[in-house]
């Protein structure tokens, strides 16, 4: 039987997802923790690779293993094996076809800014703290160019390989509350793509002209837009599949 | 110059805010800040004991130095020096009658529950995780009974040594936000008193009857209350003093 689990990391201790030669990433601790229930399993996939330091809300993991273990059982019992950092929260069967990562529809990611002119204890490792000012209604017209089909390389770390930098942004936008947050979602996203957009949207240039944002696009260089924001403030906030994706085979 | 300072602590690796033998307290951390910064002190003082693992968004020192620096110096000064978990957000200057504990008027506290099937890593060490369904209004009804001039004995831990267990409760109330949220506001606090209000309050023997609160006071017994809540869902929430102790001598 297939499954697909959802769980939330806080990515803080670990050096990603992707399993690593000089550090613990989350997909070893779940893996270990999957092993430890349902015995060897197939087709192990996560939905992302995330960096070191970021954290997931809504991360999926598909694997196929020859135990059946009742849907609503799975979460307490990966739970309980699992360091306190990561938890799962809900199972289902999903056909064998199924792959994680290469179905996946689209991705939403959320970034959190404390803008608090000192940093708080309870948003360590958990928002970008950089203090001052935020014109919020300029940062969502420039955030609005993004939405669409471009070519994204300006917004890629530097050195990617990457054939192809075209995808589609379905939305961007930010929102004050307990933190300053910038949602976006699209098909995919190139590497550092969103912490690149948010190192961009606070650039008073940027706010002074939102059009800025197309000439950045235009570029198609790294150089043209803002430094990197740090990855503490990043969560991958949701994950899409289609709903075919779900029916029994 | 008499200083009062308002900080954040998340209180996990503490033993609380008093100095001990056997563990590393808040008021220890503060104290070397304090020192680093000022030099020697005298009449150092914080608002309140607190438990071990128990939070603060408003605790409150003050104390009094030969060195003066200018109030809107001194959060940065003190953050550059403490460790991570604990902040300084606001400084002011006091007349040097003002004592931290001494002079409060009032007390807030908050109490987290999360009441998620499953843990979330977020709240990790920040609220109780307590999944089931909670009946807020109910629990409103009975935590209205608190409000008042009462001799709360049976909401003070055994064995405690105190002489006169009646307290002013200004309002106690439950809120659904990100979590469930207790806030408590008195004119003190006995040990473990809002602990054990929170451990009462999620029977479903006093949802069934709010009244049952007043035959708990009636008692003064430990042993009609309920279980005590772990300190991981506490939080001091704000402090009140006197509006004429911030007049200048």
């Amino acid at each position: 039987m297939k499954y697909l689990i959802r769980l939330r990391f806080d990515g803080t201790a670990y050096c990603g997802w992707q399993m690593q030669k000089n550090g613990l990433s989350v997909q070893e601790c779940v893996m270990n923790a999957v092993r430890r229930v349902f015995g060897e399993v197939r087709d192990f996939s996560g939905c992302s690779r995330t960096d070191s330091g970021v954290h997931a809300d809504d991360f999926r993991v598909s694997y196929s293993s020859e135990k059946t273990i009742p849907c609503d059982r799975v979460p307490a019992a990966l739970n309980s094996v699992l360091p306190r950092d990561i938890a799962v929260y809900s199972a289902q069967p999903v056909p064998e076809s199924f792959h994680a990562r290469y179905d996946t529809v689209s991705k939403e990611y959320r970034y959190r800014i404390d803008p608090s002119r000192y940093r708080s204890p309870f948003l360590e490792n958990r928002a970008w703290h950089r203090p001052g000012e935020y014109e919020i209604e300029k940062m969502n017209a420039a955030a609005s160019r993004f939405v669409g089909t471009h070519d994204f390389s300006s917004f890629m770390a530097a050195g990617s390989r990457i054939a192809d930098c075209t995808r589609t942004v379905f939305f961007a936008h930010w929102e004050m509350g307990e933190t300053l947050d910038f949602t976006v979602s699209a098909n995919g996203f190139l590497y550092h793509m969103v912490r690149i957009f948010v190192g961009t949207l606070v650039l008073p240039r940027v706010w002074d002209d939102p059009t800025e944002i197309d000439r950045i696009l235009a570029e198609r260089n790294r150089c043209a837009a803002g430094p990197t924001a740090p990855a503490c403030g990043l969560y991958l906030h949701k994950v899409t599949y289609p709903s075919e994706a779900f029916l029994p085979e």
